[in-house]
């Protein structure tokens, strides 16, 4: 199965941000190419003219129409977009709106007919990719909306980092005026059940043991400071224990990365954006990547923004991205890997001792 | 006057938690009494039980009747509760929790007669000190309400270490489900004026520079995920730039974490509890001081709780304590020389010319 390298379709994002300058940079070293074959969904023009606006190297590079006739060794780029969208470095757009709609779109599309192997997507402006068909706060909904073949499964974000720290939100993109009252048991422990499968599935921890934040300042402080502690989590964190999942929690989750308790775990199941990232990005700065759990597919991300500040600047660091693309690949290899041994066990010891007395 | 030695009053909080372990611990070393005269309020008889019980070396102690009798180079103890209460390492227990309260009626009177010089308390349990007269969220909130003499300020919680990080919070001890609510223009406004005479007169920054987080996610996102930004957290920056206190943002907070921007500001106020301690504790273990600005009175404490899990078994560390005193004695140094600078201004140039010219 390893023969054949893996394609990973890459969206170009919004190309007034730093997307395409994140993708050159992370493909200029060609030792990239060996694990992977490249497609990326965006425009040969734009990438052309941040190329030489920002004077990288010039890399290997074809346009091509479909992915199946993308090539080893090469960045494969497929137009979504006419060549008569203007490039603003910086600025949020229609077009640019309209642009990243059309790549993910594609690039959904080519996942499931099976045209590329995993996604990684570069990012979007929440602003203009907003249409009356694509009303979505984020990637993650909407590809839980596209992509997801069971209605019980959610898709669940995970920020990752490459020394083992895993970060998943029970809540993602709501106010926070709203978290509170998004919360419930059943939330909860569907997160946990599909927090311990990826950290499974996808990243191949054997028996995987996962920390519950609280929601509220020192746990609710036995109630004083807010019961959603005793009567949504803890309930929660037992119905996981109850199907096996060694879920442990609620932890202050300021005293929790205070002690570097993280560390103890294989991930840590946060219950709003903030709490995550907030930790997540502090320790981790820009090595993370968002990993997207519980969708048929494989799918991360970069941990940052368009970054319209420095976007045509020269600045941006393809770092993150290039974990993204890593982490997909390892992802997919650890899921195929599984799948494989569950769908051919080993035969049981006791059979054959049983077969052998015959 | 650098001459009298400054007299930290010490609070032993709940006295089942690791409060008398790290008091002990802090003044094992002798160099700590050149800098100040220590004053606890609590109990000889628990402080020797503790020794005993942790086998720590015995220092020079004397026990006193009222804070003008402190010795120098010695841990003077008042006794605050009588001699028959039952010590329960680790236990959360009434006897505990009244003790607790009567260290801080003393040292608050004390401190509010001149007889101590400031203020530093052990953690308490939130739900064994509250009573009918005593019903506070923590020190802080108690510390207001008893020592605040100009009822227009108010007391902020500050958290500070030894490299120039300090995080103030716009809310404290409420659930989270009602800090959004629990935010206005007013009190942020409020926060940012209490947050930079602080800086200025207790942490003698000179022009200080003052980031400001934002409540939502993304910073709201173009108010796709919350309006507080726009409406309620920039009319408060814009009121305190307009006077001529230099803050900026609102930053989506765990962007800001991630890029290391704290380390461009001398304060960063945040709007609640787990979103200022999070990245607080996460960055600076337990090097982390609390420092309550807003009051007529220096008031430190370390950034732990009463610890209960180890308590008793010779584990706590008493690094933060030691901090949380350097930095009483610290902050009202300044203080001093802030208030006497401002109190005998040099006299100006011009007249002094001017006199000289008649």
């Amino acid at each position: 199965m390893e023969d054949k390298k893996i394609k990973v379709g890459i969206t170009h994002g919004d190309y007034n941000g730093i997307g395409y300058e994140v993708i050159l940079k992370a493909f200029e070293d060609p030792m990239i190419f060996d694990l992977c074959t490249p497609v990326v969904y965006g425009s040969q023009r734009i990438a052309s003219h941040y190329r030489k606006l920002l004077e990288l190297p010039q890399g290997p590079t074809q346009r091509i129409d479909s992915a199946a006739d993308a090539k080893d060794s090469t960045l494969n780029i497929i137009n979504v977009i006419g060549d008569d969208e203007p490039i603003e470095p910086g600025k949020q757009t229609e077009a640019a709106g309209r642009a990243a709609r059309a790549a993910l779109e594609r690039a959904v599309a080519d996942l499931k007919a099976g045209e590329i192997d995993v996604l990684v997507t570069a990012p979007i402006n929440k602003e203009n990719v907003q249409s009356p068909e694509f009303h979505f706060p984020g990637h993650t909904e909407y590809l839980q909306s596209a992509l997801a073949d069971d209605k019980n499964r959610h898709a669940l974000m995970i920020m990752a980092d490459d020394n083992g720290l895993r970060v998943a939100l029970a809540t993602i993109h709501l106010p926070l005026a709203k978290v509170a009252s998004g919360l419930s048991t059943d939330l909860i422990a569907a997160r946990l059940e599909e927090f311990n499968r990826s950290l499974v599935r996808d990243f191949g921890v054997h028996s995987p043991r996962i920390a519950v934040l609280a929601l509220n300042p020192h746990a609710g402080d036995g109630g004083l400071l807010g019961k959603e502690e005793t009567d949504i989590i803890e309930p929660a964190i037992a119905r996981a224990r109850s199907q096996r999942i060694q879920a442990f929690g609620p932890y202050s989750a300021d005293g929790f990365f205070g002690a570097g308790h993280q560390r103890k775990f294989d991930g840590v199941l946060a219950m709003y954006h903030d709490q995550g990232l907030i930790p997540f990005k502090a320790l981790c700065g820009n090595r993370g990547v968002n990993f997207t759990a519980g969708l048929p597919y494989v799918r991360t991300s970069p941990d940052h923004g368009t970054a319209f500040d420095i976007a045509g600047r020269n600045e941006a660091d393809p770092q993150s991205l290039r974990h993204a693309i890593y982490m997909a690949i390892d992802a997919l290899r650890n899921r195929r890997r599984h799948d494989e041994a569950f769908a051919s066990p080993l035969p049981k010891l006791y059979q054959e001792r049983s077969a052998r007395n015959d």
